[in-house]
């Protein structure tokens, strides 16, 4: 139907206003990482209704890996806390539509899916603290190796509320020892995007047990000096939806995040009306 | 049926969890400022299921008033994530009932009035920040003068949820101009307390009249060289339910706070399970 026309480089530079445009209009359908610089990027929930209070006090009870960023109205595909003009139904790259816990479909418009009953739940995302340890020479591996983040399950229980519970997902940063406590203090800033890090060091003492084989993403190398932190990670939701069997739920597809035209160093997540 | 038979003093030195067996016995039926040193402590707000997804949503977007700290099951009086043995019908020294938006009661146990479909919200209150600041030499007037903080109405509109709106309650605090910056930093660390201030100086520019009239709480002295400075109040999310007439609400009595295991200095209001 739409024409992909814009690269990912043509949009390094655009606005996050722009890049949202682009992906509206079916011009652009690629992944955000890079893109409208200094805003901040979030996950993506969408669910009935009648699942929306647990749902969202099983996040306000694990804050570190669904850090709730924005809710909607029941029905209303606008975020206006998080962007003036966002359209839930075509603002996002692509997206992944689970029926009764299965993927279904992986989209670029959900407006066929839209329903009167549903709410987006919006979770920050690492893209955050990531541009808050680069910008203090700290490194970040995968990024430096052109990689996906490896994201691996872990033992720790996530407090349940209603049907939604399980184990948390971290992501994995190679870190030099002598600036792991900065990364630390740096990460901790952000609580809308996962904070300091669940641990440090040794992966059996979070129930990983091949730091070569992550469960989603890539493996990266872990240097000499270097120490292995994790950090909670967007994908816990994503697996505690799947694995509550919702009728409906959809999300952003991974790397496809929503752009808000909040400051992603802002004090709070709430855009000024 | 009880007696009161411990004072405030009596319980400066005692945990969280004695002061909370203190109140729940009915020995204790007083103000909590000043207990349990170090712990979080909360604003209420208990109210039926079928308004607590809107107020939640509200509370999200109006962050600063209303920092979400807990949230209950629905009909459950426990609240795990912020203290192992809180029972919410007993375990705060004075609670208001509210029906169909008037005040109807002012008790010492709720257990009467618990219901099935009640939910609690807990929410962070300034103690947090007023602490931390004491912590750093900034003077706090109204502890000082032992005085009720002074509270405002002003014309900032909150962002609305459902029937769930009005205008935001802000607290004055005068700091020294030297200081003022310092006390900025300082609580905008505790955004799970009421964070940064909303204004500084000029009490015109948020539509207060008159500092020597506060609308709840006590007027305090500002001194030459002094600046006063307003930061979001936990009375607002209490307006706005009054307002809401919804046909039962209960929260604490001003100064009576639920007080938690929580450290008011932990990263999320969360307790290790």
């Amino acid at each position: 139907m739409h024409t992909i026309s814009v690269s990912h480089t043509d949009l390094v530079a655009a606005s996050a206003v722009d890049v949202r445009a682009a992906i509206r209009s079916g011009s652009y359908a690629g992944h955000t990482a890079g893109l409208a610089a200094g805003k901040l990027q979030c996950n993506l929930a969408i669910l009935p209704e009648r699942f929306a209070l647990d749902f969202l006090r099983f996040c306000q009870r694990n804050p570190k890996p669904c850090p709730i960023v924005g809710v909607s109205d029941t029905g209303n595909p606008a975020l206006p806390t998080l962007g003036n003009d966002i359209d839930i139904r075509t603002d996002v790259a692509k997206y992944r539509v689970f029926r009764d816990g299965a993927l279904s479909d992986e989209v670029t418009d959900i407006s066929d899916e839209w329903a009167d009953d549903l709410v987006t739940v919006a979770l920050g995302c690492s893209f955050t603290f990531e541009n808050a340890l680069l910008r203090a020479g700290i490194p970040v591996r995968h990024i430096e190796s052109g990689l996906n983040v490896p994201m691996y399950r872990t033992n720790i229980d996530l407090v349940p509320a209603g049907r939604f519970y399980g184990q948390m997902v971290v992501t994995m940063r190679p870190i030099p020892e002598h600036q792991v406590a900065q990364a630390r203090e740096i990460s901790r800033r952000y609580p809308q995007a996962h904070g300091a890090p669940i641990a440090i060091g040794d992966p059996a003492q979070i129930g990983i047990d091949d730091l070569s084989k992550p469960d989603w993403g890539d493996a990266v190398e872990i240097r000499a000096g270097e120490v292995p932190v994790y950090w909670a990670c967007g994908v816990t939701p994503q697996n505690v939806l799947l694995d509550a069997g919702l009728p409906l739920c959809i999300t952003h597809s991974p790397g496809h995040m929503l752009i808000a035209d909040v400051a992603e160093d802002a004090e709070t997540t709430i855009l000024k009306q």
